[in-house]
């Protein structure tokens, strides 16, 4: 049977949970879309509840699991149940992950981790995802969310890294219990210095805060050194993106190189 | 007077600019928000023909060229004007700028050109421009722009460095001829050396393409070298703001210390 109407229950849930963080959070369900980032999600773990596909469109080969249960939903109808619908012909309903900090692995060896202290837009923490994932990061840590990790910006962004990335989820003092210990390293204006003249090939934990108004006073406090990216223009800030990109590969040159 | 109306010429101009790329290039003008921006662009020497501004809202002292008109929106009105319609109580209409090659200086000594190619997402190319602003890059080359320069969300993820900038917009053919003799790197997933082992120094002129299908192929006859950014992950590619943040700072890393 081809869903037909948006009052159908499938469709109502989807919209739901794509529209509203309070409904994935109490149903702890979120959407996704593509098969690329479905595959990348199932390959790394995450259950698929079911799939909904656009009447017409061909199931992939080989690697889906065929216990999933798929719905067929009619054109126009599917058309205005996806961001990308130009270009995209299937959407599904997963399981969250909870995303304790026990999750990660000890910072240890050339380990670098992210941590994102109140980081702000969606888009910004996808593209640190995928930074984390290509630059092979140890794990990013969202201190005090803001914006829920499976907000469709955030998976959209993220390019499905948000499956591959080890990610916690956690408090400020929690945060600072975990790292207890360990090579703390946060952005600062004032008194900081250029990431190459830094130790960054790890063991370290790199700390990002908000592009106003910087990481909190407790980090500042914890690190046990500051860096800045020098600035030669006359705009004050970089992108918190950029600057997680320029840190992680720093990390990596140096992790490549000594 | 206190303009009320959304069909006062002023207002309909303003839509009309913010909404049409079309309008844009027929009128050579553009609108910009808030006095951050507007200041940055009087200062790099663009002409602002209007002052719009939210009633109540106080003049900035000192930098503000008295000979600008200035007129005054209703505050229902004026927040259907602007997009940061909770943090903006100003917008102006400015004079865009030619762009030609000509006006970039010509590549030598540590200089690094960034050349985009056929770059897609105008959020992407503001964040660009905010790296190159900030790494103190001689210019960004925007070859066979996709969406034109003075597009809203160009000029809001630049915050104002498009104007601070020196900035070319040109076909491919024009590019590879200024280019001539100059030093070309591109990125590549084939045969590409790391960064850092790579003379990035300057001068030379680092070619990025789109992130679906890179740069073209004459740009990949042309290059003298290929960079490489080593992936360790799951995904195949990086967000193209973030592979020029990189490179533009291991640009900067080998100016400073070499």
């Amino acid at each position: 049977m081809i869903i037909a109407s948006s009052s159908n229950p499938t469709i109502k849930q989807i919209n739901r949970l794509r529209e509203k963080s309070r409904a994935r959070r109490q149903d702890q369900l979120f959407v996704m879309e593509d098969w690329k980032e479905i595959r990348m999600a199932i390959e790394n773990g995450y259950l698929i509840n079911q799939l909904v596909m656009r009447e017409g469109a061909l199931l992939p080969k080989d690697w889906l699991p065929s216990s999933i249960p798929i719905s067929i939903v009619k054109n126009e109808l599917f058309t205005n149940l996806v961001y990308r619908s130009g270009t995209v012909d299937v959407c599904a309903i997963a399981a969250a992950k909870p995303h304790p900090l026990s999750s990660l692995q000890q910072l240890k060896g050339p380990a670098c981790y992210l941590v994102l202290d109140q980081v702000e837009k969606p888009g910004n923490i996808g593209a640190i995802l995928r930074t984390a994932d290509a630059a092979g990061l140890a794990g990013v840590i969202v201190v005090d969310a803001v914006s829920d990790l499976y907000n469709p910006n955030v998976i959209r962004s993220s390019v499905g890294t948000l499956f591959t990335v080890p990610i916690a989820l956690c408090s400020l003092d929690e945060a600072l219990q975990w790292l207890e210990g360990s090579y703390v390293l946060t952005t600062q204006l004032e008194g900081g210095q250029p990431p190459w003249e830094v130790n960054l090939a790890g063991p370290v934990a790199l700390v990002l805060g908000t592009e106003s108004t910087g990481v909190r006073e407790p980090w500042r406090k914890r690190a046990n050194q500051f860096v800045k990216i020098p600035m030669f223009g006359q705009n004050d800030s970089l992108n918190v993106s950029n600057t997680a990109a320029i840190l992680a590969y720093e990390h990596v040159r140096q992790r490549t190189i000594y």
